[in-house]
């Protein structure tokens, strides 16, 4: 089956299997050497000198852990959503207790930094600000970040942002940008299998970490941080997933972050451009088109699932349908992680194959 | 490097290739197909009717799974400690506010139904009975779980058992026995890989997972109820060890559990009389020592540290130390999952060869 998803992507063969090799002793020399030079490779992707916790979960994990390490019951806190992803993020603020105020955007349109600035003029006990940088459900990016984190930052807040599906496919610049936790997730961008998630914190999340409140185990990021000093994570790792990572991080240094992220975004535009030539229009805004995945409008008259499972049965090809209120009315075209411009004119064809197969003419 | 660990344990070649299939879907048909094949070989190996759910972490989010989905803040709860896990599972006891009581016995002791049963009538508010089937960390194993559970229960208690090391190396009957939270972990009998956690529960179980007032969302185990109804995980899953289980799960069966029981008995008594030939001591309790793995006391003059690296380094073989306040005091020879006698009387010529080298004679 040919993964047209936004996550799980495919796995190039190698990664695949290099995470059969032996298992090692996950408190011995050999993983001390391992999780060390995947911290120092993750920040190389990551665009900062903070440390990166590499946790066994999927990115909800990771998203967990910035929100329970960071937010107390009470805490004031700035929600930006504009989809599902952001209302999941929403929903862990709640879990902890936190008072937000949320920020939220109609499917397929991105945050604008002045209505961020003026939710927090409006309430200066805001001391968080939490966001999705790419939302997956829309195929819409929150490209006006930097401008936003900037204006948090002003604020006095902390910045929590998923980045869990932008990692590798769109500029993340974790320091320049002053971002104070990123979460990703290994399913991705990574070229990887889904088990792992990873989060950077920087000495002003950690400073919040050491008095945060909210009661927590395993996503303890203190407890990460400890076990790193040894090399180590504080419980059993997934190590065949580290090995996976390990090359993962290999093959993205040796393209180049640069051209990792060029790659997304030439094979985004085919697929945009393509799309569009098939009659369809796209559900993100104008500019803030995701280079993760494309997010379509299905006209009146299609049939979504049709469509996906003809695709899948006739033409071995999975593509995403709509998540939660989307289900039905639109479909969504993966381009992230191991992908290049000939799985893009694939996709295009297996589409055009399938709207045929099952009758539907724009 | 030959991994004589009590986990994570050495993977078969081919379970440990398995992994590598290509990716699919998550939320499509093949998946569901897997989710329910893997659903009901887990309800054979843990002797159950109950679902059983499959998480992506390690034992200690299972750990966590089953406390946060069912204990909250207030709650009495008889915590059984007799090691290192034990007492985690005391800590996030503590961790959701709820009022322990702890009979904690020393290290190398296995509890004793008489106290349960006394702690129990002392304090007649226990609504819950937490407690390790085996101690990973002194090689002791709660043998008398059975007729404890049974007291717990006929006093009205939930039973959350910690069986992350005890699955599949030593009888563990959770319907029969009337355990109602049962937790395990991929890396320890069950030949594979770490990063997934598998956690049963009974209908009494869910029952009071609907009333828990703990604040829970990655773990939280109605939406993997939920989601299990399609034949999906809440969030994405670590499909590559989802492959590897299925595989692992085929050789249980075909080995039989009976079998596999008993293979794991068979090589525990040879650690063990090899161990007591080269003149030490064992650290459990006759009668209690565990089938996964034999804690061997270290006697005065010989440096645990020096031992494990020479045997790792001369000999290729990792066993364990001491964990806690236990390091420098004991070692530890890991023998389940995928273990045979020729890896016993292998692990016991590498000790005899290593203690040689660094010239201790008992």
């Amino acid at each position: 089956m040919r993964l047209r998803l936004p996550g799980p992507t495919e796995v190039p063969e190698d990664i695949a299997n290099i995470g059969s090799k032996p298992m090692i002793n996950h408190r011995g020399a050999e993983m001390a050497e391992l999780m060390e030079k995947l911290s120092d490779d993750l920040k190389i992707c990551f665009g900062t000198n903070n440390e990166v916790h590499i946790l066994t979960s999927s990115g909800t994990g990771g998203l967990e852990a910035a929100v329970v390490n960071h937010i107390s019951a009470n805490d004031e806190v700035l929600v930006v959503t504009i989809g599902v992803f952001g209302n999941r993020f929403l929903q862990l603020v709640e879990m902890v207790g936190a008072k937000p105020t949320v920020l939220k955007y109609d499917f397929g349109q991105a945050a604008d930094v002045n209505d961020v600035e003026d939710a927090l003029n409006a309430n200066p006990n805001i001391r968080f600000l939490v966001m999705t940088h790419n939302e997956t459900s829309t195929g819409t990016t929150n490209y006006q970040i930097e401008q936003i984190a900037k204006v948090a930052k002003a604020k006095g807040c902390l910045t929590i942002v998923d980045a869990v599906s932008s990692l590798t496919a769109t500029p993340v610049e974790v320091d320049s940008w002053g971002l104070d936790v990123v979460v990703s997730g290994s399913q991705k961008g990574w070229m990887m299998a889904p088990g792992l998630a990873f989060i950077s914190l920087s000495e002003e999340a950690w400073d919040v970490q050491k008095t945060c409140k909210t009661p927590r185990f395993y996503f303890d990021l203190l407890k990460s941080r400890e076990s790193l000093q040894k090399g180590q994570t504080p419980w059993t790792p997934a190590v065949s997933l580290f090995y996976q990572l390990e090359l993962s991080l290999d093959k993205l240094k040796s393209e180049g972050m640069d051209n990792v992220i060029a790659r997304h975004a030439t094979c985004a535009e085919k697929a945009r451009n393509g799309i569009k030539d098939l009659g369809f229009e796209l559900l993100a805004q104008k500019g803030y088109e995701s280079n993760s995945v494309t997010a379509i409008k299905a006209p009146e008259g299609l049939d979504v699932s049709a469509l996906l499972k003809t695709a899948s049965e006739e033409f071995d090809t999975a593509f995403a349908g709509g998540q939660g209120s989307l289900g039905g009315k639109i479909f969504r075209f993966g381009h992230l992680g191991f992908v290049t411009e000939e799985d893009i004119a694939n996709g295009l064809d297996v589409l055009t194959k399938s709207l045929e197969s099952i009758g539907f003419r724009n």
